[in-house]
């Protein structure tokens, strides 16, 4: 990809709770705020930072499986019900399965670089707890080949096609460094979660994380290599932030501590048919990290925090090697010598991530974004980090490694 | 919308037949071809027409209701099977219902102007025969609010919608004579589809289409004003082009005459919880085609050949009024004096439009697209008008006048 042709810049990022089990307002059986609700709710959010809505020249709004969970399409319709001057606005949805999000932040951007914008909302969202969880992994199963091998696969598909890769992982690496690595990576989780109001997880009390992270997986009624503890939550939620030009944010009348810039884009989509040629590594997800950090000509040291998509925990630690963090098969030492929670070398998830946090799945791209701006201005409070270097990096991941951003911000 | 920083173009136009019934080779129970057969057919059909697929720098797929029709989402990793040089560029999907491939377009020419891409290639699919017509008029209803208006309404959502504004200009502007311009609108569609050999009413052979069109409509089986002729049709099919930069479709080893320029774009946003003000109005597609004039600058008078989203025929009367052809109230008598006609003044839908060639949702956008790209070539064979004026003008529609693009091409 060439280089920008000018300055791009996030502004005025917020997310709703992550609503799901685990929140203290959640019940299975009590009714739920829809899809309309948490567009607004996070659109709102943004457009209380800012002097006018007027200002705002176009939306993007990121969603997965609103036509299975919701039986909603044409949401760019909906979105401008977030304030009666969106309505009659260029505005557009973008989809990618789970890296949804993160396409909805690349659209932002080249909507800036078109030059036909200088201030694009961006929101993500997604509504899952409509039907129950059996029903959700097939809908779900729609970011695989569905003709294919979810035909052939497993109830629970991409929990099986994780703990395939984690199986993959405990024979070349070690089963029990690995099986470690992933409890800690939920406890880390859990514990940035807890310092995160919004988070699924900030009500859990369990006083020792890593114990249970290590609970035997039942493969009877789940998966042979993940326990429940590994996976990512069901969640309904949005999150939505501003794309912007210089002139855009100036004209919203923030300045330049209120924003962050974009400084690197990395974009890649694999073969959704193909295997993955060795199941300990995310192939497309190094290419995407690779072509941010090139663009942005930056090292893995120079970057401060780190947003990674852990659908699963093994997810994560493949993610922290693929973006170089450390090398093939090192993440577990990393992880368990705690380098990557807040106060460790190179944080990562700091707002419970994905884990903690919660899923709602098209929102997680627009809700790393946010989480990265959050840091970069100084505006995380109890998950802030004490920033030493001066980036920021996230990676939104669609399908099994397959549909891939990644974008680096500069405070 | 503010100007285009560069020149923007269609090259290599293409589109896959429209299969249902009508068409001799649509049989219900026996197999047909998924999504990646129609997605490869169409990329494969552009590819043939350019040096090499490696300048290809980027991929938007646009698509309606794959989640519930084939539970397929992710479809932006599933365009990269077109040829092995796509896998690892950037690709994404863009939705907004029956407008999908006019947003895809929309798509195409922003990420040109933003100096990342010089070849964009934009494909619109959508495979609908997989379910029986009332469970597809479900799925459909994604398009309209479906928490709201959708559980209170009918059970063919849209054709009650535009049976509705049917209903509202027979009032206003009489039923005889608009009757009889709905009859004539199905008349020419399947008119023109006969000339198009993709289309699926090519092997239609009614010998006395407007009095076919003439059809009381059965209220007890489908809706008030609307009969089975007024419907555009369920498909399946896809459609490809190329958004090009002039470096872009040089670098192609394509010349000037292969390719239209596109000057005016128009993409607008309606509310979509609010009712329409006047069933008789389109007033959100009247937006967009004055937007997309304004920008292009040219007037109605300029303007040679036209593509409408005829989702029923009804639409396509309010569509011509809506982009400004003729006056509220007059589409009937211009209909009904042929001027819509291939020899018409204002030549409408050449290769069959939604009723005549077909309306697989997520590409009609896209294949208007193309048709217009084929007039504005001399490539559309049987179906080519004589062209006294060198623009070209679609708008694309979702739900009920709620997602539009327009789009103005110079020849």
């Amino acid at each position: 990809m060439k280089n920008f042709n000018k300055p791009v810049y996030l502004a005025a990022g917020a997310y709703t709770i992550s609503l799901g089990t685990g929140r203290n307002e959640f019940h299975p059986k009590k009714p739920r705020p829809g899809l309309d609700y948490y567009i607004q709710e996070a659109g709102k959010a943004v457009l209380s930072q800012i002097n006018s809505p007027e200002n705002i020249d176009e939306g993007v709004i990121a969603n997965f499986m609103a036509a299975r969970f919701n039986r909603q399409g044409n949401l760019a319709s909906l979105m401008t019900t977030i304030h009666p001057s969106l309505v009659h606005k260029p505005m557009i949805r973008v989809e990618g399965a789970c890296a949804s999000g993160g396409l909805g932040i690349a659209t932002g951007v080249k909507n800036i670089l078109s030059g036909l914008a200088d201030v694009v909302l961006v929101v993500g969202v997604e509504v899952q707890n409509t039907v129950k969880a059996i029903y959700g992994a097939d809908i779900l199963a729609g970011a695989g080949y569905y003709a294919g091998e979810r035909k052939e696969g497993h109830t629970y598909f991409f929990p099986a096609k994780f703990s395939d890769r984690a199986g993959a992982y405990f024979e070349k690496y070690g089963k029990d460094i690995t099986r470690q690595a992933m409890a800690h990576w939920y406890a880390n989780a859990v514990e940035n979660a807890r310092l995160n109001p919004l988070a699924q997880e900030y009500h859990n009390t369990c006083k020792d994380l890593v114990s249970q992270g290590m609970t035997q997986p039942d493969a009877k009624t789940f998966t042979e290599h993940l326990n429940i503890f590994d996976c990512s939550k069901v969640s309904d939620g949005a999150a939505a932030i501003l794309v912007c030009s210089e002139e855009g944010y100036k004209k919203l009348g923030l300045n330049s501590d209120a924003v962050c810039e974009i400084i690197g884009l990395g974009q890649v989509m694999a073969n959704l048919i193909s295997s993955p040629a060795d199941l300990t590594e995310l192939d497309a997800s190094r290419k995407a990290a690779n072509d941010a950090r090139d663009m942005a000509n930056v090292g893995i040291g120079d970057i401060g925090v780190f947003e990674v998509h852990d659908c699963f925990t093994i997810s994560g630690l493949l993610s922290i090697e693929a973006l170089g963090i450390v090398g093939q098969g090192k993440a577990p030492e990393l992880v368990i010598n705690g380098e990557t929670k807040l106060t460790g070398k190179y944080p990562v998830n700091t707002g419970g991530g994905l884990v903690g946090y919660g899923h709602p799945t098209g929102a997680s791209g627009v809700r790393m974004a946010v989480d990265l701006w959050k840091q970069m201005t100084g505006k995380a409070e109890k998950f802030q980090v004490d920033l030493k270097k001066e980036h920021g990096m996230l990676i939104s991941m669609g399908g099994n490694d397959k549909s891939l951003v990644s974008v680096i911000v500069k405070k």
